[in-house]
């Protein structure tokens, strides 16, 4: 059974959603998604990178993200053919070890403990495929990357693209060579 | 570079000296390390293995471990030579993830972040060798394991063995092919 690995913030969690709209809050501010295309947040304000940043080191941060459209019902149809796996950076963030756990939980109840990764580099898994809205990431893998459209990745032009999980289902559900 | 992942408990971690410490001074035994060959403490006690596991559920346990003779001083050595990533089961124990990470940081401060992985299932880990107290892990394994040696695992004849860190050191520093 091929393997497929996931990444979480902005795959099947929507960071930047939660994220802007604090910010938008805190600083009075109506910046959009279309402000984020192909940057972050934290380099349009970089005068005030340091608070921006803030917001992700709150334990709970990471625990009522959305859920991205579609990741629930795709993967779990995908789940039935592949292995699957869900791989975040955690440690980049050790204080939402708890969280992004109990968030995978209540969302993702048809996975296992056995599905989840927690690490920093990303060139350790070894998969079949990497959904992933990271360039970097994608780039050290080992494996057919595909580059999940997130606002700040919009202008990468080097990695197979998918826009949204529908796209994910078509391009895995029909992949037959597995 | 070659990649070496490494176990942490029964590895670099001491678990069983704590665990069983523990359970003598609690139930009042005598149980020695050699009471544990080819066993778990858990298996030889099963009437109150439900007791016995729930050490490990404790937030902290994980935190004062000691640190396995020779762990630091070889991995130190080994990394000039290779990319380490300590690799931990640590999905067994959702609890455990703070006080895993604490650890590492206090006792291996010459890794990053980025070298530390908390998963479930080992055989999502890409890398050369796999060093690791658990045959299960060993079999799962793409890549040459090596069974370092526990009281439980004692009896396992079907994996290279090394029996300590001196071992680990000669085996993989006379490794030419890297």
């Amino acid at each position: 059974m091929k393997r497929i690995a996931i990444d979480m913030d902005e795959v099947i969690a929507d960071f930047h959603f939660k994220h802007l709209n604090l910010y938008n809050k805190d600083f009075s501010e109506t910046l959009t998604k279309e402000d984020l295309y192909g940057t972050r947040l934290w380099n349009i304000r970089p005068h005030i990178s340091k608070e921006i940043l803030a917001y992700v080191d709150d334990s709970i941060f990471f625990r009522d993200l959305a859920v991205i459209d579609g990741s629930q019902e795709v993967i779990k149809d995908l789940s039935e053919q592949y292995e699957i796996f869900i791989v975040t950076a955690a440690m980049e963030h050790p204080s939402s070890f708890t969280a992004k756990y109990e968030w995978l939980k209540e969302h993702f109840p048809f996975l296992t403990d056995r599905n989840f990764v927690f690490c920093g580099d990303k060139s350790i898994i070894r998969a079949d495929y990497l959904i992933d809205d990271s360039p970097k990431n994608i780039e050290r893998f080992i494996g057919q990357g595909l580059l999940f459209t997130a606002p700040h990745n919009i202008h990468e032009t080097r990695y197979l693209r998918v826009n949204n999980w529908q796209e994910v289902k078509k391009l895995l559900l029909n992949d037959k060579s597995k």
